[in-house]
């Protein structure tokens, strides 16, 4: 990284909760796949690791996406919006991003 | 619209301000323009006309997005999350979908 994380963190604002959510992008199709929540903690160590970490809001506890399933998520790009409270990520998904066995979690779609 | 919106909205599950976040998504290029929040009445005239509304957190309002700017959305696709606390959509945008004058709001690229 080009910029070091204690000069990245302050351009978050993060919500009551302490989080932000994270839009993950697949970096090669474009294809949204899901929608997340990171705390500092996560941020820190997906920048520094390169693998995508969120915060689980259920289990209320640091979560390596993929830990279990398999269905790792690299990092390839880590945006902040124009008013810094929602980040754009772009991932490498390894097998589906949906625990469903969906490539994305984004698949109801209702027709127009 | 094939379903009728008495029964799109039971699939979602809004927060505890009644909002359900929102990412949309261009809807020729795949480009993720912006996050942003709808409640029940914001999606039901978004669904209703294809124009995009939102909630405003900051004016807690309607959002006709493009009334002020004339930046509007044309609503192309709906797409609820596997677990029905968040929304997809794709948008024809016209002109920026940023209030910065970006194409974007996610241009705060972070080096990796």
């Amino acid at each position: 990284m080009h910029q070091k994380i204690e000069a990245i963190l302050p351009q978050i604002t993060f919500n009551e909760q302490g989080l932000v959510p994270v839009i993950a992008q697949d970096f090669a199709t474009s294809e949204v796949l899901m929608m997340a929540w990171m705390n500092r903690e996560a941020i820190e160590i997906t920048l520094k690791t390169g693998k995508v970490h969120y915060w689980s809001r259920s289990r209320q506890a640091l979560w390596h996406k993929g830990e279990t399933s398999g269905h790792f998520q690299q990092l390839k790009g880590f945006t902040i919006d124009c008013d810094g409270d929602t980040v754009l990520i772009k991932v490498d998904q390894t097998g589906p991003a949906c625990h469903t066995g969906e490539r994305s979690c984004f698949f109801n779609k209702i027709p127009l």
